[in-house]
C-alpha cells in the first residue's frame, strides 16, 4: 500500500510533500532512496529512469502526472499494469484559454493592429465574422473536445481530425489517414492537440503543409500547436512560413524544451512563442486528482476510462 | 410607406442601395437629394443632420444603424416617435470576440511573453486559473450579458455592474453609485461596455481609478474599453497607467476619433489600441436586420423591447 514517487526534470520534493499531505493514510516512497520495492503497490511518474517500474513486482498502477504519456511509453521494459494520465478539469481550462487566445489573436489579426499602433495608423482590417471561418482541431480526446466547444460558443465553424472516428456536436469529423486531405481543405486554423505516438511523430511537415491552401483574411492556414514539440518539423515550419505556405504559427511545444537560443523561430516576424506553459497544471490540483484516483483504484473501481492509457494506440 | 436614409460620417450609396435591394416594395429616399417630407414613415440614420427629423410630419419610427444612440438623442429637437437601435446576432458576437481576446491577453500576459520571446528568453510566468481572476462588465444590455456568458464559459469569476438593478446567473451584480465600490472591489480586468449618457460620460476618471486597487499576476486593475470613447478621460486614464494605479488597459474607442496621430495612447507600452472595430458591423445583416423591423412595426408588432431606446435613460 506504498505509493512510489518517481519524477525527473521536475523537482520531486514538493509533490512528495504533497502526497504525504493528502494520503497520510500511506507510505510516500522517494525513487532517489533507498526503498522497499516490494512494498510499492502505485506509483505517481514523471519521465521515471527507464527500468525503475519493471523492478516492482507488485504494481497495481502507474499516475502519470501529466496528459502525454510519450515519455513513459518510450521504456522498453514497461511493466503490464493499468497507466493512467492526468485528466483534470483546472487542466483542461487552462488549455482552452491558451487555444481561444492564440486562435482569436490570428482570427483578428493583433500582429496587423499592433504595427498600427506603432505607427500611429488608424487603419481598419477585413474581419469575417467568426461563422466564416473554420477552426480545425487535431486530437478529440478530452482536450481537444474542451477546446471546440470553446470555439464553436464563440462562433466558429468547426472541423475535427482523429486517428479513429468521432462524432461531436457541432463539429465536422474526419478521422484517419484518408480524412486528412478533406479535413485540411476546410480548416483556416489548425488546433493540434494531438498525443506524440509512432503514428503522429512528424505529422506537421513539408507534406502536410504543401496539402492545405486556404485563401482567408489571415493570408492563409495557421499553425497552433499545443501539443508536443515531436508532432512539428521544425525546418519545415520555418520553410512554409518563408514560402507562405503557413501564413502565421502559434507554438507552446517544440522539438528540443527549452528551445535552444539559437533556433530561428524566436525572431520570426510570423511565430508567436510560449514556453510550454499552454495548461501549466495547478500541483496541488493534480496531486489531488492522483490521490482521488488511487483511493478509487483501491476501492476496486478501476481506472477511470478517459484517463487510461491505451498502449496499442499510445495515448 | 417611404424609408428615409439619411447618414453622415459614413458613405450613405451603399445602404441606400441595399435598402432598396431588400425592401423592394418601399421607396427608400436619400436624405441628401429633394425628397417628400410627407412620404417618410420610416428613418434609417447614423448622426443624421439635427432638425432633419424634426421636419418630417408623418414620421413613425427612427432606426439607428448602430447600438450607441448618444449622437442621435444630442439632436433636441428629435421628434416623440419611438427609436430602435441595432440588435443584431452577429454584432453581438464580433463584441463577444473581441472583448474575450483582450481579457485573454492581459490574463495570460501576452505582452510579458512578447518581451521573453523578442530576447529569445524561455520564461515561466505566474499563471493563476480563470477561476481565480474576476472580471467584472460594465453596462449589462445584450453586450455585456453575450461577452460575460462568453467569459464565464471560460471559468472566470464574473462581477457585473448597470445603472439599475440586474440579475443574470453566474454573475455577481451591482447597481447604481452604491454598488460601483463594491463592484470595483472584486474586479481585476474591467469590461465597459456602457452607452454613452449623461450619467456615464467621463466615468473612467481619475476618481474611479483611484478607488479601484486589486492586487494580481497582471500587476493590478486592467481596464478595457469598447462601449464610447466619451466614457473615457484620456488624461486620467494615461495618469493612472503611469502612476502604476492602473496596470494596462486595451481601448478600442477614444475621445476623438479617428484617435489623433499626437495622442500620447498610441506609444504606450501599456495601452493596446484598435480602431473603433471592436464589432464592425456586416452592414448588409444590419440592412436586412432593420428592414425586417421595419415590417414588423408596419404589421402593428411595434419594435422588439430590446431594441426600444428609452429616452429618460438616453439608451
Amino acid at each position: 500500500m506504498s505509493l512510489l514517487v518517481a519524477i525527473r526534470g521536475w523537482t520531486p520534493d514538493a509533490w512528495i510533500e504533497r502526497f504525504r499531505r493528502l494520503a497520510p493514510e500511506r507510505a510516500v516512497l522517494d525513487a532517489r532512496q533507498p526503498f522497499d520495492a516490494a512494498a510499492v503497490t502505485h506509483a505517481a511518474v514523471w519521465k521515471p529512469a527507464p527500468g525503475l517500474l519493471a523492478s516492482l513486482p507488485n504494481l497495481g498502477a502507474i499516475f502519470n502526472l501529466g496528459a502525454g504519456v510519450d515519455a513513459l511509453l518510450a521504456d522498453p521494459t514497461l511493466p503490464d499494469v493499468p497507466i493512467a494520465r492526468i485528466v483534470d478539469p483546472d487542466l483542461t481550462a487552462r488549455m482552452t484559454e491558451w487555444v481561444t487566445l492564440n486562435v482569436l489573436m490570428h482570427h483578428r489579426q493583433v500582429r496587423l493592429h499592433a504595427e498600427n499602433q506603432k505607427g500611429a495608423i488608424w487603419g481598419a482590417l477585413p474581419q469575417p465574422a467568426a461563422k466564416d471561418v473554420t477552426v480545425g482541431v487535431m486530437g478529440l480526446g478530452v482536450l481537444g473536445r474542451d477546446a471546440a466547444a470553446a470555439l464553436g460558443r464563440l462562433g466558429f465553424r468547426l472541423t475535427g481530425w482523429s486517428r479513429s472516428p468521432r462524432e461531436i456536436d457541432g463539429v465536422e469529423c474526419f478521422a484517419g489517414a484518408f480524412g486528412l486531405g478533406p479535413f485540411l481543405e476546410r480548416t483556416d486554423i489548425l488546433v493540434v492537440l494531438l498525443p506524440l505516438t509512432d503514428g503522429t511523430r512528424g505529422l506537421l511537415c513539408r507534406d502536410l503543409f504543401a496539402r492545405w491552401r486556404r485563401h482567408n483574411h489571415m493570408g492563409g492556414p495557421v499553425l497552433i500547436n499545443a501539443g508536443r514539440g515531436g508532432l512539428q518539423v521544425e525546418t519545415d515550419v520555418l520553410a512554409a512560413l518563408d514560402e507562405g505556405t503557413l501564413a502565421a504559427a502559434s507554438l507552446d511545444v517544440f522539438e528540443a524544451e527549452p528551445l535552444p537560443k539559437t533556433s530561428p523561430l524566436w525572431a520570426h516576424p510570423k511565430v508567436t512563442i510560449t514556453p510550454h506553459c499552454a495548461a501549466d497544471s495547478d500541483a496541488e490540483a493534480l496531486a489531488r486528482v492522483i490521490v482521488a484516483a488511487i483511493r478509487r483504484e483501491e476501492a476496486g473501481e478501476g481506472i477511470a476510462p478517459e484517463t487510461l492509457v491505451d498502449r496499442r494506440t499510445g495515448y
